[in-house]
């Protein structure tokens, strides 16, 4: 189930089990997936993150049913980090992802069977942009990282990976309680029957891959990951600037994950912030004329206007984070990776670091360095985004009708 | 003044002025050029840093002396990091460097001159082991990281790079005041006579290469400074993992020489925790059997416990972090680059980072993907560790007598 690459190495040709938290650019992912690798996917489990799961099922279902995919299954993932009762998104995620996870848009507007589609679909999209321009609500709003605070409370929130800052006594009815529904047996069972061929490609939170292989512990050996998340050369972006947001949703997860065994290969800033989605390659997108393509390009625009109005950084354009996992999962050659015994800080403060920061594991450098151990985590550091940008427009353009 | 490397790179050949705050592996970088690339250490700044201004001052012309190179000119470097009025060095820069920067060992036990050198020599190195094995002190005594403290004394007291956690209202008697003695000058002086031919090779803070870029600012278009400095993808080495010790001391001059426009290397934790000093390289330099590789390898001796004793992953060997940065300077091919726009965090909290984190520059790397910007920043992620140790070993042997 794998093909020689150019370089000598392995591309690999199985199938792929996608785990998403189906927001703006998870979506994109889905599509790049489904036109690149028709036939490979083979379910997808929705989990929180993003969005709650209830809306990431939601959206990963539309999705797909637009994509001309309702036969992909989709499975019901964890709805709350491993560390809490509960899980809210926060503002930010409101913010690029819009109210829906998907811009505001609404997939309806763009199948053939919506009755006055064509006015809604603009005054949703209108509403969509205008969202996408409004700044960020002030983080101090919306989150906590007081560690200690966990221990003293009976039922512990998530409000995007962080505990809120406010004492909340009450859990707000948004929220969603821990556990999941079938997703993590999905990952399960399909590692077990197709060993190292599959591919788990991750775009939200560690969560599920983590609860999956404590619960078949030897999956781990033979797992290929292909996980959005991770800030290393580059800063995070969450509130200090030390984490990133897959990560810091489940620091714990992640951390399991990444020393687990599996083959882990970690997309994370490094790499997504090199790919940006600039108006050309939506206009390019929306030139094919088809539903599906009007649909992924007004994801685009709203991708564009969000973080084009926050930081000038994404100036040019928006950071294409889960479809470059993506393209990483069907072609490894697309980033420039290093290969290093990895961890996530669990703690912050003196002899801890910063919860949620992705770094090297020392010991596992030295194991290493005494040649007691290989590195099975390999860490974007680079991406090749001419290549990807070509690989992206050509599997988004190739989308199923 | 440039030879070809064998993978068609350009081989610096060029003088080499040192910016040192001699502690034990800075006295072996320093060891390292006069062994490997006899003639072209034109002199050496002497900062503050793991050791006051005045006693690294007193390191290097002992270390000189005893090397055979009295000759090389010695210059006063800044006595205090560009924020702070004076400086104190921490507890654990005595931990590892020993109460004189040399491990507690005295230079003139090794040369002919001396009297009952032999007893001497013994007991200042047994003195010098027993320290070695001890703990660390509670970090917690000695610094605080409480950054709006700062605006509010009128002298303000550097520990290690820190404030000191109790307020202290009198100046110790070893704080030394901020300025520089001349080693500012010197650094102009050789970079205008030089050019691009020149590299600086840094061993600590980069305070005066700051101020030298600050009252020069012509002389960073072609110079070339090779720093030991950076924490990247490994965790740092101060009190909250995420800083190094060189970078913390001054973030400030840090920042400024990474966004200088002068060609830096860093040289950081991820590629010096790579290459260790192991029982067996101390054994080699001391077989050598002259006075000065007998004073090499007690300084060995006592970086090896002082490692081990207190981090389990030094137990192998302890890291050669000046020396590996000196012979980068010496065969940039050591090392495993990426090259990037790079920044040092200035503030800790949110929106902010960590203070004395070193990371990406995000405007750089927009910059550098729009391709309006070139990387002069050469971050080091990997070493050639055997061909390091192979080179290391051979300059200390061959040393002058």
């Amino acid at each position: 189930m794998r093909n020689r690459t150019t370089d000598g190495g392995v591309m690999p040709a199985g199938p792929i089990l996608m785990d998403t938290d189906t927001g703006v650019d998870d979506a994109l992912a889905l599509a790049l997936l489904l036109g690149a690798a028709p036939g490979r996917l083979i379910g997808v489990v929705a989990t929180y993150g993003n969005v709650a799961q209830s809306q990431a099922e939601r959206n990963t279902r539309d999705v797909l049913r637009l994509l001309g995919a309702d036969a992909v299954p989709v499975y019901a993932g964890s709805r709350a980090p491993s560390w809490a009762d509960c899980f809210v998104p926060d503002a930010a995620c409101a913010h690029f992802h819009g109210f829906n996870g998907l811009g505001g848009l609404d997939v309806d507007d763009y199948l053939p069977a919506g009755a006055p589609v064509a006015a809604q679909r603009a005054a949703h999209l209108s509403a969509a942009m205008k969202h996408a321009a409004q700044a960020l609500p002030d983080p101090a709003l919306v989150h906590s990282a007081d560690a200690t605070a966990r221990a003293t409370r009976t039922t512990v929130i998530s409000y995007g990976g962080y505990l809120p800052a406010q004492d909340a006594p009450t859990i707000p009815a948004t929220a969603e309680p821990a556990g999941d529904g079938g997703g993590v047996d999905a990952i399960i069972a399909a590692a077990r029957r197709w060993g190292g061929d599959l591919t788990l490609v991750t775009t939200g939170p560690l969560t599920d891959a983590a609860e999956a292989i404590r619960r078949a512990p030897e999956i781990a050996r033979n797992l290929r990951i292909v996980a959005m998340g991770g800030a290393f050369l580059q800063q995070g972006n969450c509130y200090d600037l030390t984490s990133e947001t897959n990560i810091i949703q489940d620091p714990e997860a992640a951390d399991f994950v990444v020393r687990s065994g599996a083959d882990v290969t970690l997309v994370g800033l490094d790499a997504t912030h090199r790919c940006l989605c600039t108006p050309a390659m939506r206009d390019a997108v929306r030139s094919a004329g088809t539903a599906q393509t009007d649909f992924l390009a007004d994801i685009m625009s709203v991708m564009i206007e969000a973080n084009a109005s926050v930081d000038p950084q994404f100036a040019l354009g928006a950071p294409l984070h889960d479809p470059l996992a993506a393209a990483v999962a069907l072609d490894p050659t697309l980033v420039r990776t290093i290969d290093l015994p990895m961890k996530v800080q669990l703690a912050t403060g003196d002899g801890h670091g910063v919860r949620g920061r992705t770094v090297g594991d020392p010991m596992g450098l030295a194991r290493l360095v005494a040649e007691d151990d290989v590195a099975r985590v390999h860490v974007a550091v680079d991406a090749d985004s001419g290549r990807f940008a070509e690989n992206f427009l050509a599997a988004l353009i190739n989308v199923p009708r």
